[in-house]
């Protein structure tokens, strides 16, 4: 087990509530932007762990999509939240399970000793890149943000294991193809418009990831030597509303889990931490508890992490 | 120390050759685009560590800049390098200096045998962003990429040490303000142009790193317990012209330090591999040497990793 902590958190949620049918999502309103959030979720983060941005000993940016081209997020949320202080800042991103990836990188950094106390920031603006026209996607995201923070351990609390797999062949099955060093803004025009847009293949998405979930999930029980007995709560990435369907084909159906997607929609890297952050918060997730996070990203990769709390 | 052996390395430089007076520079040419220069860099890579792809356990995509707003660049890395296979794709990103931070947080996954073998490739399409308008920078960068193997040492190699510190009172002296979440491609106009740009203020960047630079080299000698007499070889980022000016400021005009902005100008994040694999095939890095990278990057963030080869 990988010495770590959740030592605290914060969700942060935009001033526009939008509903589709049953269906409420978030976006940010005129004015605002993520860094607002991050902002706000950073702040009661820090007081929820009863500490101060000084106590921060390393600052992730664990988001999906980038603010500005450079620098990275974390330098923005940096001069944000930490301006004048010399605390590191440095993005780590697997698309939408950016959170387990920067949570699994962070228990390397405490069991080792090199930070104490790291603060990991996700969430994205998702709602800068909906396509109206692509209904499945344009009702399915909100913006938000969720902030962590997690230190040592002195009790018996850590990762227990967690595993990536990247599929490649699903790469441009959720994708913005524009914006970056392959299609700049610049050849931005009216008629390639619609690749400067979030695109997704929900369809193909789903059937990759319920071709190479199943077999992962088994794979990663097996090596942290665990069974699902051993699971007390489940945290999914709130990818769609197929949520409840992807649970069973994983046999998962009689596992406490999760799934706010009707209350919250898909918050890309916010996801998770979101979700998790109230678990604990609501006391779904308890002190002892054996927690499991996964989720499917644009990638195509997927991440599961088992951790102590 | 922390485990870790430089496996193998190869650079790729793109087709067109440019001069601005005696600086030769490296841009893309038509039809070319960064993830060729990737399948160049990785497969040369590969075959100096006498191993394939199978044998990798990990691509860390250590890159400044998005080659698309999503998925991240490891994901389109390995749709070129490795298709098929299942290995995980993330990238880690501290801009210029990001190849040091994948270096540094690989020590640690390859420390405690989470991996065996990752693979880091750095680059950015510079050219893509360089305003015509701002000489200095549109006269100093290069496009490239460099890869690196990095794997488990059975001698005495490893990370000595590492440190990073980030100060976001420079975070918007090195910028590309557009293009990401904050001010999307959609809402650029031939009016706010310059805001898509590469944005460097050259003399504030050399300001804030001539006054922070020289107290984290001393701090980090400190903490790592090594004198500067115990370093045989200085790569640092070929951040621009005035590298000279600033090696005597940090106290390292004695050392032997590499410089080759004459040759290459700034490759952004590749700038500190592709020195360091020139660098390890010309000999001037030997089995057994202690090496020294560091460097600043837009954030403003710093980075020095001392390593034994």
């Amino acid at each position: 087990m990988r010495n770590l902590k959740i030592m605290g958190c914060a969700n942060a949620l935009p001033g526009k509530k939008m509903m589709f049918k049953d269906q409420t999502r978030y976006r940010l309103e005129e004015g605002e932007t993520l860094l607002d959030l991050c902002d706000v979720a950073v702040q009661n983060a820090l007081e929820d762990a009863g500490i101060t941005i000084k106590d921060i000993d390393c600052i992730i940016g664990g988001m999906a999509t980038p603010l500005q081209l450079i620098p990275c997020n974390a330098a923005l949320i940096h001069e944000r939240v930490a301006k004048g202080l010399e605390i590191p800042a440095m993005d780590i991103n697997t698309t939408c399970t950016s959170f387990v990836s920067a949570m699994d990188m962070a228990s390397y950094l405490i069991d080792a000793g090199r930070y104490e106390k790291i603060l990991i920031v996700s969430g994205d603006c998702a709602s800068a890149a909906l396509n109206p026209n692509q209904q499945e996607s344009y009702e399915l995201f909100s913006d938000a943000v969720s902030a962590f923070v997690v230190g040592k351990s002195e009790a018996d609390a850590g990762v227990l294991y967690a595993a990536q797999k990247t599929w490649s062949e699903g790469a441009h099955d959720t994708e913005i193809r524009g914006g970056g060093g392959l299609q700049t803004a610049f050849l931005f025009t009216e008629e390639n418009k619609e690749d400067y847009y979030f695109d997704m293949k929900g369809v193909k998405v789903l059937k990759l990831t319920a071709k190479k979930l199943p077999g992962l999930l088994k794979d990663t029980l097996l090596k942290a030597q665990l069974s699902l007995d051993d699971i007390d709560v489940i945290v999914p990435h709130q990818a769609s509303k197929a949520l409840d369907m992807i649970i069973p084909h994983l046999g998962l159906q009689n596992k406490q889990y999760i799934n706010c997607v009707k209350e919250y929609g898909n918050m890309v890297s916010a996801s998770i931490p979101f979700t998790l952050c109230n678990a604990i918060h609501e006391n779904k997730v308890c002190k002892g508890d054996t927690v499991m996070l996964f989720g499917t990203a644009a990638g195509l990769t997927s991440n599961i992490l088992i951790f102590k709390y």
